[in-house]
């Protein structure tokens, strides 16, 4: 996604080979304009899946997600990262450990949000290790639902996630795939790879 | 604003005197397009100001602040609950009590993301106590810059934040404010009350 990339490359930090800092529009500054263009992005991508809901995880993708939602005229439902006393304790629950945190969290999603004959779209700002989006996906698959696919804004293509999940038959469509952030250089995959 | 108090009495669930649960459409499940609604009302209620940048709270905020930032093109920053370690650690912060949840967190925003010449809007889902609106006053604040309001979508008006917050002289423009939770009612405040 051509917007998306120039973002990526005119204020996206270079903070390490490993790490991206995007933070004036996604993780903790929201671009709303660019948010919409992903969310768009999103549906078009995903126009020949029959989907129900959108499934991510607070805080980064809710933006996204709700942008899509909006495109899509669907739900939106955000898994927690952990218990809130207002919700009920009845909950699906998986464990996502963060490399970037260094620490697990539970997420969490109240039983009655998701139906066995739900189509899920899981969202997410980033894929790295895959291990947000495998929560995300345990989660769905405890309810017993189906997932079309999962929509990433950004994806670390030098890290596991995206090619184990891939594997596993979980159609991935990511909106910029980075290959490469040594050198201080952010290095991206060429398009006609990407899908 | 009429559609959102038709989702609150279709949707919402009184659990006790205080506590009103929204989790189909605004905490945990988003219903996109009544953010997009709340989002309009809000740009609406504050046409007058010339706020350059939205400031919210993660997790519930992220959704109609996004909203409001895309109908008025203005970018929003939400605080974090805790400091991550891909933030800098540049960071504003003040501390929360949550009484929902019975306990307190440091929130914060990079000090990168506001600028003395700003002029702020927050915008958050509920306004009971006033504890989280009062942190995020107190990081735009330490930022030195200028705070045109604060945008609320259900403020429980029997509960003291809304009155300590305008008395402290600011505009606050709550889209649904609840006066009464007793006996399992949701009872409104008049609309001509309101504004």
């Amino acid at each position: 996604m051509k917007a998306l990339k120039e973002k990526i490359i005119s204020e996206g930090k270079v903070l390490s080979d490993t790490v991206l800092k995007v933070d004036t529009f996604l993780n903790h500054q929201i671009d709303p304009q660019l948010m919409q263009a992903i969310g768009k992005e999103f549906a078009k991508r995903f126009s020949d899946a029959p989907i129900t809901k959108i499934v991510t995880i607070e805080s980064s993708g809710i933006a996204p997600a709700t942008m899509a939602g909006l495109e899509m005229q669907l739900p939106v439902v955000f898994a927690r990262k952990r218990k809130s006393l207002t919700l009920s304790s009845n909950l699906y629950t998986a464990t996502v450990y963060s490399f970037t945190k260094q620490e697990s969290n539970d997420i969490s999603i109240s039983k009655n949000m998701i139906e066995k004959d739900d189509v899920i779209l899981l969202i997410d700002d980033f894929l790295a290790n895959g291990q947000a989006l495998k929560g995300l996906y345990d989660l769905v698959k405890q309810a017993g639902a189906d997932i079309a696919g999962a929509g990433i804004v950004i994806e670390k293509g030098f890290q596991s996630g995206g090619e184990k999940i891939r594997e596993a038959g979980i159609r991935v469509e990511s909106l910029a795939i980075i290959d490469s952030l040594s050198n201080g250089q952010i290095r991206f995959r060429e398009e006609n790879i990407t899908r």
